[in-house]
């Protein structure tokens, strides 16, 4: 991790090593990709690439992506399955302003993307959390939550989930939950947002199949970025929905009014993806994470005390970590902090404030500053202890 | 006007001049300019620039935003009331998401710009037409809607209005009328939300200053933008207002999480803004525009038959032209079509659907295009007159 770069979103703080920020490290951005293909695409199709976008977006970067998900996914996919965005984050609003209604229910993972709760409260909906567990969202309490809404004559309207490489607890959605959920989202007309930012980022093979399928993802919207692998700067992602649910989002009035949110970041990426310069940094990336969420850890199952557990990502880029009973992580952050490391409290992430967990970033630092925080992260839990001992 | 660009909003139709579409000519868009600022921001802060940026959008812009505003609309302005965006539209967007609440209402003028309308369809607000004249806003048309509002039990919490070279209506709103609405805004906490975006391309002296202005513009959010000066493609803005409501807004649960919502293209306007091409550029396309306006209502004069009239602008891109009594836009468009002309009707921009007066764009077209547009649209007239006789 090179120094911080000003004007972005989060300030290191000097001294401390920030465990908390779920970003690429700035040394790993594609600056040399993007700055080639800006330059050719402006040279090329300037015009174009600076006038109002068409709503779904360049045509191009649809047809990368479609070309992309039908290589990678086992899945045929056309350019009409693909709307260009701004990012996931701004996916996630425009699918909230556009398929929900003032009092609806909107069920999200407990932990979640805890800034995916921040977009939410912005909306006039409800948010009610369902637990993970090793193997993902549990379908059982999902089951009763449906009922328990029903019952209380609300309307479950969207599940917003991270299935695979999940933000911020590291797990995947088993297989056979995959299939389940589907099924339950189409029996009780549910929409399902599945946030899959995280998924070129596979350290173990492949990613697994996302819930966005041929066979049983009528209603599912899946949210795709290039945000980890490219560059967050860009504001590039785009969404994949079945046609009657895509169309809806494209005639959006934001797009109708102002074209493709960001025609000239996606007509860069378009350019770029058809080089072929993306499989190549993909594939660097996932040899770099892998090596740091490696280094990370080992250096906790080293450094840490007994009675912490925590989960090893098969991709993305986190590890969500279990404190010793009585240990809360908002109380552990100062402690950390006057010790040389940060994370993110795990009662940001969840809908009921469970704060038993706290979330590590292994993305933007190197294998020996990550093996360093978690030297002064095991330190900290133990003077933590000792001090309420 | 170039051949049409692919992957954009509006496709030309072979053998009609298209004056519905109220966008920059694509030859006019500064390709220039941003191909020289990408290539530098790329290499001087590549990181920076591709990296999550903060919520209120890249310093450097923020800054040179509010040098702009204070050497040009005669107020002191710092970066602390400059939020930068994603173009009018989103800004419009999120404005609707952060300050409405389901069931408020929203003012807007009628008529007004038709793809605002759109954005407003998706939020749960309800939207109430004030009619115009040659001054912007009836101002006492304005105080009968929030008394009828007010005892209907409603809250009228925005009034959306474009007071300066209004779209599509052409006129300004008066001096004392400005100081007027802003104190009824006041009175009656009323956020007035300002479209800004025509204020550069003004062709008579400069724009009138803005309602947004610091002796009585506290409930003003104004909304700027690089859309028609720079390029739309861009997708860059921003957002000025007063420091309680510019801080809600860029606390935004998408800003928190995704960042600037076109942070490598604001750290591109930022740069360019510094090297002063941007004034050039933006002196250049006065001229040009001032001369297209002056062909296209000369045109009309000649062409169009007793009794149209139409405003003539000092700035922006549109004419708007009332019919002869009896004549509606709609049913003269597909006459006007089949002259090989098009623009848009009236309908679409007015609450009510009023369909007497229509929109025709001259920024699109040289001046012997624009010619040609009004004397087909003239011969069409008199044939649609005809015909109805």
């Amino acid at each position: 991790m090179t120094s911080a770069p000003s004007d972005t979103q989060n300030t290191l703080r000097a001294g401390i090593i920030e465990l908390a920020f779920g970003e690429p490290d700035p040394a790993l951005l594609a600056v040399g990709l993007v700055r080639r293909a800006a330059a050719a695409v402006l040279d090329d199709s300037g015009p174009a690439a600076l006038a109002y976008g068409s709503p779904e977006g360049p045509q191009a970067l649809r047809d990368e992506i479609a070309r992309r998900i039908a290589a990678r996914e086992g899945r045929a996919c056309t350019a009409a399955e693909v709307l260009v965005s701004g990012g996931n984050s701004q996916s996630l609003g425009q699918v909230l302003t556009i398929l929900t209604a003032p009092g609806d229910v909107v069920l999200v993972e407990s932990p979640t993307y805890n800034l995916a709760l921040g977009i939410m409260r912005d909306h006039p909906v409800e948010v009610v959390g369902v637990p993970l567990d090793d193997e993902g969202l549990r379908l059982g309490a999902l089951h009763a939550a449906l009922e328990q809404l029903r019952a209380a004559g609300k309307r479950a309207r969207l599940l917003y989930t991270i299935p695979t490489f999940h933000n911020p607890a590291g797990v995947c959605l088993s297989r056979t939950r995959r299939q389940e959920l589907v099924a339950i989202a189409a029996e009780r007309d549910l929409v399902v947002v599945e946030d899959d930012v995280y998924r070129e980022l596979a350290y173990e093979g492949e990613a697994p199949a996302a819930l966005w399928n041929p066979d049983g993802g009528a209603c599912v919207v899946r949210l795709g970025s290039f945000s980890k692998t490219l560059a967050p700067g860009l504001r590039v992602g785009w969404i994949n929905a079945s046609c009657g649910l895509l169309e809806r989002l494209a005639a959006a009035g934001v797009l109708e009014s102002g074209g493709c949110v960001s025609q000239l970041a996606a007509s860069i990426v378009g350019r770029l993806l058809a080089g072929g310069g993306y499989d190549r940094h993909v594939a660097e990336l996932r040899r770099t994470y892998a090596s740091r969420r490696d280094a990370l850890a080992a250096a906790l199952r080293e450094h840490l005390p007994a009675g912490c557990s925590f989960t090893t990502p098969a991709g993305g880029f986190f590890i969500w970590l279990t404190l010793p009973p009585g240990l809360l992580a908002t109380a552990l952050l100062p402690v950390a902090e006057a010790h040389g490391v940060a994370f993110a409290p795990g009662a940001g992430f969840c809908s009921d404030g469970d704060d038993r967990s706290l979330r590590l970033a292994f993305s933007l630092y190197d294998e020996r500053t990550l093996e360093e925080g978690a030297r002064r992260l095991g330190t900290a839990v133990t003077a933590a202890q000792a001090g309420r001992a």
